[in-house]
């Protein structure tokens, strides 16, 4: 079982919290906004979105950090993934 | 009966959750919005929406993960649907 | 007497209570948005509306299922109408 | 003494409640938007209006359903007078 | 001393409320927009204002009716004025 | 030390209240917007802001009447700034 | 450990406190928006960002005053960091 994303969707999944700890990731999150270490795990096509051009710049793979407001939370097979779009990826971690 | 949705509207009948359970899919919603599994019933013709271009891409038989945040419920001989703009739907299943 | 609906508007007159029970269409309303079931009684020219150029896709006749949620109701001749944007018209019921 | 309305701006007079009884209008209003009946008094140039193109569809002596939510009432010469946008204008009663 | 509006903005001082009753032009004001009558004193250059060709269409010496909604009031040489822009003018009172 | 504004942004320094009185300007504030005089201390270089051609009209040296909303005050080397986008002033003071 | 910020994202490290006392750069901050000086660490690559085309004009190493408002915190290897969209941030301090 696969989710495809649509449009300029990203489907990411979270790195564990004990992975953060080991790579001295820690995040300390606002009250607005709680960002998150995540891989990227399917990209959507990008394209024509609200009227505007979209190229997705992400790849899977890649580690990034997202503000979680707009994302969405799903389980499949027992995994948990969040989609957001890709303009709520903040940056690339290397 | 038939619901023939303008726009780049799409009509949905949610996955029942048998089915649901059976497939491993499992939901997990956040108090925003709430992600549904739902089967694409009928698809709107896109073109000209609010001014911008908008192609269809999802087509009848998809299984999606929508956010139900801007859908509209109809029931039509006892079957229940929902109508959603198609950048209400974040995902395909496969 | 008669409506003539300026831009993308569109006059409605609900399908009664009545024939919606025979045709087997009952609407279950969410809290957001009433949909209801209409019958389009006059169409609008369409053209340029807020800058952006919409083409009328419903015609006299259609039944429309529509969320009630900017349209604006009006009585004449005893009859009750309401107006709405062709964009508030979510699918023609065939 | 007179009112030039601006841009897309239009002058209507309210329609008596008597003659409304009369000709058998007799309007509902929601809690969201006032209808009205008025008769259309002025109508400004249109033209460029927040940087789209107006064309002014009614004319002097339409009839006119408006919603009042945007509207600005003015008293000249113990007349009461509606300004609206001509987009606040639902239909024309003919 | 003297203002220069900038950009869409227009300076405009409020006309004596003896001389509304002299020329009959009493106000009602809702609750949301409050109309008045004044004078405009000084017109500024238009041109492109957040991205759109504004005309300057009122000129000075003009009575217009506003919505005083967005207006700032200054007073200089203790004189009161107010800077409103164009697109708050609804119409003028000839 | 210096401020070098980026875009559409203009650096003011308050006019002092007794040079206010001295000049006979007195501002009344409105709950919504506390209107100021300032002088121009540098301008930004203006360009593509927000995707829209942005010139710069106001030049070092101005007295300028802002509204304050949506400014934000820095002090440097004991002097206190406000940094402002050039659409928030409203006129310049001559 | 590196943050690579997409599209017209700015990571910023904030200039220490008592850096900033020796500089003489005292920062008062509105209840609306915290304004702080930090350094550029790493800039995004700028292009089409929600449409429209975003020019980089800060470089790593500036010096800038920013609105703290729609920032992130991260924490990579021990040091706080800030990710901001270049429009938040307001002047370079030379």
């Amino acid at each position: 079982m696969k989710l495809k994303p649509l449009a300029d969707r990203v489907v990411l999944k979270l790195v564990e919290a004990e992975e953060k700890t080991k790579s001295g990731i820690i995040l300390t999150g606002s009250a607005k906004e709680k960002p998150e270490v995540a891989e990227v795990i399917e990209v959507g096509p990008g394209g024509l979105v609200d009227g505007k051009e979209v190229t997705m710049t992400v790849k899977v793979g890649d580690k990034v950090i997202t503000s979680k407001y707009s994302g969405t939370e799903v389980k499949i097979d027992g995994e948990e993934y969040t989609i957001v779009r890709q303009s709520d990826i903040l940056a690339i971690v290397e």
